[in-house]
Formats: C-alpha cells, sequence, structure tokens
C-alpha cells in the first residue's frame, strides 16, 4: 500500500496515520523524495480503505501488493518524464536516443563523437570512465580526469552525459559531471550503491542483470525510489542464455512487459543485447516498435580500433544510418496509436 | 564443399568427380531434390578448387565448412521463395500472414475465422488437429476428420492451410489437406520425421526446439533439404530461460542472425514467443522490424473460450489491428532498404 | 484422482463408477496397464471421498492433483521394481550399473565390452545402433542389423541391453533383441513414440530432455503409464543452461526431487551429465550419493578411436575403477539410512 | 606468463626484468601479496623462455595462458592451504563444516548453534549481520553490533566466523571481527569490492554469481589474488537455471572442474543450492563426493521462525545426523584415492 502524504503535513497526523495502519497489521516506511513523500505500507491485509481515506494530511491511497510499490505503474499511471535541461526530456513521448564509445579513450575521440551526434541531433552521449573488466589485467578506463575532459566538451556542444557509476565512492566525485549516473548489469543488485544513489538529485539509469528478471530490476528501481530518487530510467541490454550464435539473448519481451508494468521510461542497449555490429540496426529497430522510449548505444569512429567492444560497434556511417530508421520507425509507431 | 551437378550428368561423369573428391580426402553424399542435384563433400581439406571445376557435369562449386552447407547462404545468395499458388508466396519481399486458433474445433470455429482471415487479406490459416500436449490428459485435436473439414472450407475460400505433423505415420494422411506441414517445437530433432518431410513435394515450416541453438535449427533444416525437399521456412518461436514473466523468452536476435546465415524464409511466432495476450502486437511488429519474412500468431472469435492456447490469443478485433500495423512496418522497412 | 479397479471388476459395476465421477464433475479415462486397472478422474473438485469407496469393485482411491498422477509416489508409495530376469533388478535397494559404447561398432567391440563388464559383475550393457545426430552427415549407427549380432552376443553371456528406440516403426523390429528401450533426450516429448510404448510389455527408460524440466520428465513417464505400460525408468542426464564448461549441466538436484516425487527408479548419467572424460567418475559418486538407483554411463576399449562421443568415453581401466568405487559408496549411503 | 619473483630481489634487476618482458611484446603488471612478488606478464608471445630463465632474481617462471593466472592450478600444483588458528585448517585434505543462521538474530540463537555446533565438532560458525534482499522493504540485518554480540561469544567458545561483507566500507569495521569474509553471490563482479579485499590479511570466500561461469568465478579470485591476497576459497550455489523445481539448480560439475583448473580450496553450499531442505542432506553428500573441500549450510534451532531462508533451514537433529554422514563419506572418498 502506497499512503501519499501532503508535501505540508503536520507531524501529529502523520503519526495518526502511522499508528492507524500498524494497528492494521502493516509494517511502514516513510520515503521522502524530492518529488513527493509517501508511507509504504508492507504486508497484505484486507480492509475497508474508506477506514484510512477521511484521515488528515493523506492525499491519495493505492494499494499495490508486488513486492516494488513505488515504481509501479499500478499506482502512478502517468509515465515519468525526466528533463536533463536544455530541452533534452526522456519519456513522455520522447525518442532518447544516447549514443558513444565503450571507453572514453582521448580527446580527439571525444571530438569526433561530439561533432557526429550534433550532425545527427543526437543529444545524450554514453561512455565509460570506469570500466567493469572481468580480467584484473585489463584496460580499466582513464578515471575521474577523463570524465572531467570529457563534460568540458560535451557541455560546450550542449551535449549531455550519461556514464557508469561502478561504487559509491565514485558517486560524489562524478556528481558534478555526469547528466545521468548509469548502473551497469554487474551493480544491478549492488544493494549499497542503489540505496546511495537515491540520496542524489540527478537521473539513474539501471541496467538489467546479467541474468537478471524484470521483476528483480523492478526491485532495483524500488531502492532508489525508496531511497528518495524518483528520476529512474530502467535499461534492457539482453540477458544470458544457452545461445552462443549472439553475445546475449535480446530479452525483447521485457520492453512491452516493463511498459505494463512500471511508470518509468525503459530504453533498450541493442550493442550489448546481439553483440554483433551487423545487427544492432535490426534490434535497435526493434525495440523501438516493441515500444521502447529509448536507445542507447555504441559508436565510434573506428570500430575496429576501439579500446573495448569494438565487435558491437557503429562507425559513424552506420550510426547515421541507422538514427535516421529509429526516427522513421518511432514516427510510425505513434502515429498508429 | 557444394557441388551443384548438371541435372543431366552422365553416370560415368558423375563417378569421376566422386573418385576426385574421394581422392581429396572426402567423404561424400549424393543430393537430389526437387530442385537439384548436388554432392556434399564432408570434410575440412585444402586443395585447389580449379583441380575440380573443370571437370564434365559440374554446374558449380562451393566452399561451406559449417555443420549446415545446402541451406546456407555462404552457397545459395538468392533467397528462396516459396510459392503455394494463387499468388501467394513466401519469402523473396513478401510479408506472409498466418492466423487461426491453436487447435481446430469445429466448423463454425473454422467459418468465422477465414471470414476474419478474407476481410483482412490474410491468405494463409494455420490451426492444429494433432495436438502435441505435455499431459495425457489434455485435448490431442479433431484430428484427420477435423482436416478435411478444415480443408473443405479454406479451399472454397482461397485460404492455405499450415498443420503440425507429429509423426512419420500421418504425413501420407495429411499430405491432400494441407499447403505446408509443421514441425513442432518437440519435433525440431525428431531425425525421422524429418527425413520423411525430405521425400514429400511440399513446403515445411521448422520451429525452433524449445531450448534449441540456431545452429541446430539449420542443421534440422539441412535434414530435410539433404533428404530431397528445398522448400523449407524456419520459424523463431522463442526458447526456454530463467525468466518467468513471459511464458518463452523471444530470441530476436535469431532473425537477423538466421536471415544472414541462411537463403531460407524467416517467420517469426509471436504468440509463443511472449504467450500473454495483451503484448503479442509489440513482438509482433518488433519481429517484423527485425526482418522476419511472415508473422504466425493466434487468433479466436472468443479467446477466452478455446480449448487451448487462450490466453496468448488475439480476438479478432486486435487480430485485424495487428495486420494492419504490420503491413504498414513492413512497408516502412522495405521502403528504407 | 485414481480409481484402482479390482482387476475382475464387472462391466456395470464400472460403468456406475464411471457415471459417479462424472456427475461430480470429472472427465475420467479408464487405463489398463500390465499390472493393473485403473480409472483416472481428471479435474480438481472438492467431495466426501466416501461417496465412492464402498462402490462394487474398487480396488482403492487416492486423491493426487499434480498432473502426472499414476507415476505419483503419492498415489504409490512402494517404490517400483523392474525385474529383467537371471536375477537382473532395477530399483529397490538394488544399484544397477549399465555401461558400454556410445554406439556398437562391430562384433570385436561387443566382445570386449562384454568381457569388461562381466569381470565387474555389471549386468546391463547399453549401446545404440540408431543415433540421432545433429548433422545429417554424421554416423548415424549400425541399425537392426548391429543390434541382432549385439544381442546374440549379450545373450550368450547373461548380459542385459539397453537400447535407444528412435521412433515407433522400430519398435517392433528391435523387440526381441532389447531388454529395455530407451526413450533419448530429445524425444522426451515425442508423445506418439511414448503411447506405442506404453503398449509393449518391456521396460522404458526415458531420458529428461534437453532442457525438459523435472515435471515435463514425469509426464511423459505419465503418458507410456497411462498407455499401458508400468515399468518405468527415468534417466538425469544434464540440461542445457549458459555454463560451457562442461557439455551439459547435471541437475544433481533433479536425483532427490525425483524420488521424492515418483514411485519410479531414477537413474543418472555422468557421460552426458558433464561431457568429460576425466570428470565422470565424481559425478557418477555424486550421483549415488544423492540417491540415484543406477548410473549409465559410457565405456570403450580405446575412447580415443570411438566412432562418437569418446571425449566423455571411459576406458576399461577407469571403468573398473569407478564400478568399485560406486559400489562402496551406495553400501555407505544404505549402511547409514 | 607468470613470474615469481625473488622476495630480496634487488629494484634494478627487477627493472631489467621488466624491460625484457616489455622488449618481448608483453605488457606487465607488479603483484606483491603477502606471501610472494610476482610479475604478471599479460599477452600471448612465442619466445625461448631460457631467454629469461637466467635472469638475476628470477626465482620461477610459468606459462599460463588462461585470463585467470595467479589462481592457476597449471602455475602452481600444491593446493592452497588456509590455516584459521587453533588448528583449524580449510584445504589440504581437510573437510570444513561451516554452518549457522542465515541471518544472525539474537544472543539466545547465537548461543543455542554454538552449543550445536560444538557438540558436532563443527569449527565454524556462518551468519549474515548485513544481508543482500531483493525488496528494500525486507529486513537488511543486525549490522556491526550483531557482529560484536556474536565473535565476543564465537570467540569464547574457539568457533571461526564467516560473514558476508557488501561493500567496501563495511571491510574496516567487520575486519577484527570475522576469521573469513564471505563475498556474495551479487557481489562475484563487484570488481572495487574485490580490489579492496586483496589488500587484506585475512581470508575471502567467493560464492559464484548468481549466473556466474566458472571462468568468471576464477577471474574474480584472479582480482583479489592480483591485489595482494591469496588466502582465497572459492563457494560454489547453484545457479539461475530455467528450471522452477528447485531454488537454483546445483552445478555439481563445478566441484570437479573447478578442482582441477585451480589451487584453491571449494566448498559446496547446498542450502542455497537446492533451497529445500528435506534434500540438503542429499546435496551436500554429493558435493563432497564430487570433491568438495568443506560445505557451508544454513541451520537454525527452529527453522520456521528464522528471520529468512527458513525453507532451505535444517534443524539440528537434520544438522547433526548430515554432519556424521559427511564425515563417513569424506572419509570414504579419501581412503579411495
Amino acid at each position: 500500500m502506497i499512503i501519499q502524504l501532503q508535501p505540508a503535513i503536520q507531524e501529529q497526523d502523520k503519526q495518526k496515520i502511522v499508528a492507524k495502519i500498524t494497528s492494521l497489521g502493516y509494517k511502514n516506511m516513510e520515503v521522502k523524495t524530492q518529488r513527493g513523500f509517501y508511507l509504504i505500507g508492507i504486508g497484505k491485509k484486507e480492509f475497508d480503505i474508506r477506514q484510512l481515506g477521511h484521515m488528515q494530511g493523506i492525499a491519495d491511497i493505492h494499494r499495490v501488493s508486488d513486492e516494488y510499490k513505488l515504481v509501479s505503474s499500478k499506482w502512478k499511471v502517468e509515465p515519468t518524464v525526466i528533463d536533463l535541461g536544455d530541452g533534452v526530456i526522456i519519456g513522455g513521448g520522447n525518442l532518447s536516443i544516447m549514443a558513444g564509445p565503450c571507453s572514453i579513450e582521448n580527446e580527439h575521440q571525444v571530438d569526433l563523437t561530439i561533432n557526429h551526434l550534433k550532425e545527427n541531433g543526437v543529444r545524450i552521449m554514453r561512455g565509460g570512465v570506469y570500466k567493469p573488466r572481468s580480467s584484473p589485467y585489463a584496460f580499466r578506463g582513464l578515471g575521474i580526469d577523463g570524465l572531467k575532459m570529457w563534460h568540458e566538451r560535451a557541455k560546450a556542444a550542449g551535449i549531455k552525459i550519461i556514464s557508469e557509476v561502478m561504487q559509491v565512492s565514485q558517486i560524489e566525485p562524478m556528481y558534478p559531471y555526469v547528466d545521468v549516473f548509469q548502473v551497469g548489469a554487474r551493480n544491478t543488485q549492488n544493494y549499497n550503491l542503489l540505496d546511495e544513489l537515491g540520496k542524489v538529485d540527478k537521473p539513474v539509469m539501471i541496467k538489467r542483470g546479467i541474468s537478471g528478471t524484470i521483476e528483480e530490476l523492478l526491485s532495483s528501481a524500488e531502492y532508489v525510489f525508496s531511497a528518495g530518487n524518483e528520476k529512474l530510467i530502467l535499461c534492457e541490454r539482453g540477458i544470458r542464455t544457452y545461445e552462443k550464435a549472439s553475445r546475449n539473448t535480446m530479452d525483447i519481451n521485457a520492453i512491452p512487459i516493463l511498459k505494463s508494468k512500471t511508470h518509468l521510461p525503459v530504453v533498450a542497449d541493442p550493442s550489448h543485447a546481439i553483440g554483433i555490429r551487423e545487427y544492432v540496426e535490426s534490434i535497435a529497430l526493434a525495440s523501438v516498435m516493441a515500444g521502447a522510449d529509448g536507445i542507447i548505444y555504441e559508436t565510434h569512429q573506428k570500430p575496429e580500433e576501439a579500446y573495448s567492444d569494438g565487435q558491437q560497434t557503429l562507425d559513424f556511417h552506420e550510426s547515421t544510418r541507422m538514427v535516421r530508421k529509429l526516427k522513421k520507425a518511432f514516427e510510425l509507431l505513434n502515429s498508429e496509436n
């Protein structure tokens, strides 16, 4: 159960509500976000909701019996819209395209990429400065200095930045230089990281775990939301299956299912989902047609020379063609609905 | 290695070629289909292909080192086109829509469905008369009498029939009444059935196994082709994974991968791939956008009363809307290429 | 619901029972096996079981609400014991070891293998004469002549034969020469084959499907049982997962779960379950310790020269050592219980 | 390539070696652990190893081309043995049993458990004070105060403690109170945490990821080792598959495979691997028989009242019986080898 409280509720009124729902057999948890103030009633109980409805300080009440509550569309029907500023908006009928290299490598690469994005009307640039690598001997990214260099150039060009944060201690240094924090697939259930990102007032995009379920992804979002941050984006990036003809198995089913279960925007990552350059476009188009609010993909001026993930990275020519097609597909889909 | 022989090759010339490739270290197998005559050289050897090229009776030679050879696009670049007659064509730039109930139930249902298909310009009707059921106590279909009843009505309406064959002994009785034999997901590796379907001169659509790999699907097609039948269609219908939010996990990656690896038409089955009625349209649209040559799906006048699979079956209203959208998406995709 | 009928029940008494359970809202199916006569009531209904208990001709009544009923231990608590004759017994506190090559190759191989089995007190020999192969160009087995040759030698040595049947038409020719029919992992849901094996009076061992669930394996056994054959053995042989360090993933959990859910004997196949020769012994030992009634594994006089599966096949030295250890482990386990 | 340096190597000698391997085309990384000093040569190159062998300051050289090097048995054939003090030793022919509740709950529970362990000769107690929970509204553990309370009692009883660390900031406060740090399945690829645990001089047990591969588990161990900590234990705890009859699928294959690929001790967690109380014993016995160096499992004085994981937790009676059987099985296995 979610009880939305009036922002200016008096402490004594809140205490009365807490006492009431406790007496009904619920455990409860107070959630204050940048956008609202909630009491979450945990448990499943039968009672007449009118017993609560008239109480002082309550704005609204919703029954939600899923494990995830605040991210559920059963409560909040209106889709969440995230405004990055300068007219860059995620969700709410916009197609958000986020493109860039796997790893930020150097100034030249950043300049070329920004230029390419601008030519194609892409407003959000992706790139890693902290890279989770399965081998301790692999390239781990340029770190905070790389991020500062990138930020300076992107800001000048009006391009927003999304970049992966791998641990709690990186949040503060990264904060001034990113527009969206990305939680990677290996950290989807790093609950300490999620808790801390709940205290930040910048958007967070959570990637589905390598073999995470849809429900686990929603529960991870619930962590961040219940810790205070409502500006959340979910990202389907393929799951691990027995099939080895592709890097991962794109779970295209997850797109309409997530869009139905939650009010949060849903983005697809075709680069990781299939992992083979020549098929990235097909999966991106399919994702848009399945209802995705955005596409995040890898592009590089010379994919064969990229520090990482070159085999799934588009060159700028392929990237340009794909962006054009994605926009047409999105237009068709929306004209039809 | 595939050696295409001239149709009118002399026996002694063929013997010389066999002797030659044996001396090169290949095992070989002769394949005569309704469309061509081939020698398959099995093994991987290094030699100068010009040693063979000049020999009498050879039309063409192709090196193919995959386990599957005759279904590979490395050999036959031109897409396979399958003509069902009366202007109904699968592959070759057409979008083939196949719709109908999970099970054929009775005359009334068949009449209503045919009527619905005609109104929407759908030319191929699906339906099961032999149903593979995990429980021995469940409805197993109307059998051959149901097929005859259905055939009579479909033929009168100019509608083609695709229906599942479960065992060798059903091939002959079904033969006069189906336009396409369907091999179900539980029979993808029933090699005896595949062998026998290779001797038939009607098209065969092979569904991917419940947890079959893309390579296994191609190898199953190779069985039918090498036994004599080139008129093959492949069908992606979702795979079994750990995710339980949907019935199966649609492997959308398989669409572009199969389209690249084989010359055979590729069809998607969104009904089984997601298994939830309200999301079937999204998956069908995604499949078309990923490059599928066709969509096979379940529709019923009253899904909630269907004998089987009602939870994933569209009603006629939903079906009509989806067909309209699929056509527009297919048009957009092709206008772009 | 399972109603065990008295073997000599009068037709009119049976009709009364059928009428009664129909009136209670059950569908029903009559099952006559070589060992018993049953009415299966399909559906879930609430009623006082005493309404039935007093009726003429009823031996016993059991409520079983699983999809599988006759193979359930909820009905038949006593473990099924299968007597192959000559003192060779499967189930009931015996450890059944079945060993032999993947494929029967020639007389010499058969003689060496029989000799090896006799030296180690192994009474059942495995071997394929019909081989399901994913490529149509691979060796498909010696066929019925190979089986006859093998049978002649095995019979003379007092060794029993288990061999895979791939299709309905092979049942009759194989019948005189096998002691146990094996249904392979690709045919676990070949329902026509299961139905026909239900009419045979020789034991059937059903392997779990390549990615079959435990429940599906039990349902496949229900097919054979409900078609008339109670002499069934289940075999865990590993499942398909994302892990590629082994050929399959041995589902050791399935052993105690199956032993608890069904009265049928449960055998493990460590050769296919791990697929790597040097580790087969560890998995076989683990399986015995988890409660398996038997082990079926591959052995060959020269594994590196075997026609198929050589990489997972033990040589006779390894086989001898393993059999000795398996017996000790089985003994320990039983002394403890 | 691993170059073991002499502990007292002179800086200038080390520089010469670095220069030499750089000139051969290797990247290199210096690794100093509490036990040794290594240069890791990264890359695959062909050269005559004698070019290096004679150089001053080198103790030994090993070619290892896997992604993981320092944890590989190709380099270090001798099994790693970990001494927790007071005669509690993991690896090296000992069977290490670690038992206790899922969550530490209160003093009474701790006292009862310690008593139970002592009666059965179990020297290591498991228990969580920081609990990773998929829902933000669930019990998250007693935290550091719970750990201190537990430690005081355990120390007095001569019982060692293993407990999960979830994030970098917990390492320091936990350090005085644990004997083994446990990395949970959701943190197997939390590389920052692994890096930091590499700087600690207490043993670390790494659980396999929820859908981690065997190779990824070894790579995670390589992280900790290459950051300085050689005292590592690996733990198989079941993987995520499509099968839902058990909580996870115990990958019993992983036991002999890991024992062969690495010199580190390998422990099995049957409680999580099957997740059903009545079958935990069977999986524990199977794991010992497959070669595990230890078993970690959940026990509680009243499983049905446990704060978490009650459905897979043994009561003390079951626990006592299992420990007795495990010891006998371990004895049998070793007497045989």
